[in-house]
């Protein structure tokens, strides 16, 4: 009888949902499958025809159609419908059986709600996937959190459904207990951010100050994803900006509104760091640029208002670099905040791995990211090899030198940006990032003598040990 | 009987504490006063010899000796310490007693709490009161919220403890209910960050492009002070660089450790705008800016390791501007600086006042920052103008016009800040975000482009009403 049960459950059946069914269908897994609104998974069933899919049209029939102990993936939309979803589940599951939450549900409530199901024998699992639409059908990145036991016992299915790394390796690992998959995966995201942002900022160059159209920007691109650049985010772009518009005369970029969506994980990254304390300004800027380009009425008001137009006259007589120091120039821009991007990156997952006690494998995280992924890049090849050394990657040599050869390229450009006002904030704040790395003397001495002047905050010395205030009223 | 009894009682003898409470019994208040630690109160109450401060040594003591309906203020350390407090009080609370936290308390928490205590029938009040230790003493900034007829009620009392603004009305202000007094404090916290860095980067060029000594410094900041930057924090700025060190030669900012520290509040306010989606980079670099200057021993590692010294050799050669130039170049940077602080403050104030439904009158903020508290500025009062007209500074035609007209100088400062690899995160992300909002085409059109392509998140277009979604693997 419980043959004739399905392998898992699976609820939630949006477009990365319908994908993530069919990639573990077609790999020989049977799937019971739930939506709360059951026209969506008819039209499902009727579409995909798989003898490995059959449908349910309440959560009790899905829990009657699968296997024992069960195993139920959500791809539900994170925040409250994941504790709605779990809540009308309780009735139906007993002790052992096991959820896992394949959405991107935010670090902390995979923790609370490990800690409740726990509590009532309930495995609980929160799992980072990532590669989009695309990744979900024919292998994602997979970052599993939770129950190592359930890991385990659920592996080959999910290893069978994932990418393969440079090697050949499943693009699958166990980061850690509870939130540990969810944080890893937020983390992945705060990079794209960062990525997206500075490729955003390079052709922004390209086509105001050099005055490239499309195409010719789309061919810079390409060329650069034949070097150290290689990537997928790289690769696409080059796709997008040849693509021509369907509706007009001429590129399709060129009719797309210039005011970015977000959604919750980009800024949940920033927050974490602000809440532990880590140096994160090249992943957050990344994040304000978009909200920074939500009002564009007032962009064109305050356009209007400034004194824009002269510089730009003003700076179009300078001496610009010809195409080959220019390809140079933002390569090794693309370069220095790409690798800045994953050393903030992992030094906040290095912090936040100390202080949750995940044990969280870095180098497992540079390997499952070479495929499957919207951060697969040729630099995590590099990546892996320095983080097998050091937790805090800008400490390792071998590393650091060869940002450092390219930052003249970096800043170079930062200062063509900042004569012509055109705001580079990830490339910028990439540069603001390294030179304050590799400064010895911050002013930081003055704002701890001012806290200590007007709040007895007290201060520390650099030539003995101890803690000081001073009586700054006191003349002398 | 009654009459013998204290006006209110006040719980947290830290030096904020018993500054704030001398404050009021100097005002002809009776306070009665606990501290957890009983030795404390004692000291304190043998110290100050005032017949209008009684000790207290348990909590139901300190209820029994204050008039009824109760008043008590709490000044203990922001997070689980309020809330262990308010539960030992409840006992010997009543309906129609008050609680008003003093503290640093997160808006979050205090909106909780008035939550919580109203239900019981106990008024809760969260007031941010800013000016240190000085302030406390001898008048702060105090920004009410909570419930209004509360507020009434002990007006005369919290009026006459605070200081003046320019025209010499009470530094005192009903922000808006429940969490809006701690969120007004919470933003000028973050504001106050900002000002600082700014300061501590006009004190980092001064020292290591212009190659100045302390006094010199301080000679600027003096100087800076007779101008449009008249402000306290410019003013102490001088004289913490004139401190001579008591125990060595020279000046004591030469000794000081740059490691700076933060307390809560300064990150609160970065991710509320991070939850809220208001770009705040400029207070967000602030924070970061303390967070970068922790790890001082990775900073001398990889000076060491990097091509700056290169650097500083070919660019000191470079012509520099004279010192009037300079006097021009920091005043202007300084000012653009502090008022875009004030413009991202302010527009995540308007952001936060109109989810909350708070109604927060903004100018009023402007008025009673300008005595008591840490930011108070002279261009408060041409703020105060401005917030009367507009809730989002930064589209007021006369506000923006003049900050324009100080960009030049900003740009010049960032270029040469950048030649020299001197990291100035608040003032060129002050720049960053001027040049973003005179920006009418922004490259985010390539995000959303890229997010379509490998997320299928749709698109919005410039030529078109709707939203849009591309099959980018299409050949066209």
């Amino acid at each position: 009888m419980d043959n004739q049960k399905a392998d898992i459950g699976f609820i939630g059946l949006a477009v990365m949902g319908q994908n993530l069914v069919q990639n573990i269908a077609s790999k020989g897994f049977s799937v019971a499958v739930y939506n709360r609104t059951a026209a969506i998974t008819r039209e499902y069933i009727e579409t995909v025809d798989s003898e490995n899919i059959s449908p349910a049209y309440s959560l009790s029939d899905l829990c009657n159609s699968i296997k024992s102990p069960k195993r139920i993936m959500l791809m539900v939309k994170a925040g409250e419908a994941v504790d709605e979803v779990i809540d009308q589940l309780l009735p139906n599951l007993h002790k052992g059986d096991a959820l896992l939450d394949m959405g991107n549900s935010n670090y902390k409530d995979t923790q609370r709600r490990t800690h409740q199901l726990t509590e009532k024998g309930i495995l609980y699992s929160g799992v980072g996937v990532s590669g989009g639409e695309e990744g979900a059908l024919n292998g994602p990145s997979i970052m599993f959190g939770g129950s190592k036991e359930l890991f385990t016992e659920v592996e080959a299915l999910i290893k069978s459904i994932s990418a393969m790394d440079f090697q050949g390796a499943a693009t699958l690992t166990y980061v850690g207990p509870d939130g540990a998959g969810h944080y890893a995966k937020m983390v992945h995201n705060g990079i794209e951010y960062a990525m997206m942002q500075a490729i955003s900022e390079a052709y922004f160059l390209l086509r105001d100050v050099f005055h490239k159209d499309p195409s010719e920007i789309a061919a810079v691109f390409a060329n650069l994803n034949e070097g150290p650049l290689n990537s997928y985010l790289i690769q696409i772009t080059a796709d997008v900006l040849n693509k021509r518009d369907d509706l007009t005369e001429g590129f399709l970029i060129d009719k797309i509104l210039d005011v970015a969506e977000q959604k919750g994980t980009g800024s949940w990254v920033s927050i974490s760091a602000l809440e532990n304390g880590t140096a994160l300004n090249i992943l957050t800027e990344a994040v304000f640029a978009r909200s920074l380009s939500a009002d564009k009425q007032t962009r064109i008001k305050l356009a209007e208002l400034s004194t824009k137009n002269e510089l730009e006259k003003n700076s179009r007589d300078k001496n610009l670099p010809d195409d080959k120091q220019l390809h140079k120039l933002v390569e090794d821009s693309l370069l220095v905040s790409f690798y800045l991007a994953f050393i903030q990156g992992f030094h906040l997952l290095a912090k936040a791995e100390a202080e949750n006690n995940w044990q969280i494998n870095l180098s497992e995280l540079t390997r499952i990211w070479q495929g499957g992924c919207i951060i697969r890049a040729e630099l995590l090849k590099d990546l892996k090899r320095y983080t097998e050394t050091k937790a805090v990657l800008i400490e390792n040599e071998e590393l650091f030198k060869m940002i450092n050869g390219k930052i003249p390229s970096l800043r170079e450009l930062a200062l063509m940006a900042t004569s012509h006002a055109l705001p580079l904030p990830v490339m910028q704040n990439s540069l603001l990032y390294f030179d304050s790395m590799i400064n010895p003397n911050l002013p930081t001495n003055l704002i701890q003598g001012l806290r200590d002047y007007f709040g007895a905050h007290t201060y520390k010395r650099t030539d003995r040990e101890g803690i000081f205030h001073t009586n700054w009223d006191d003349q002398n």
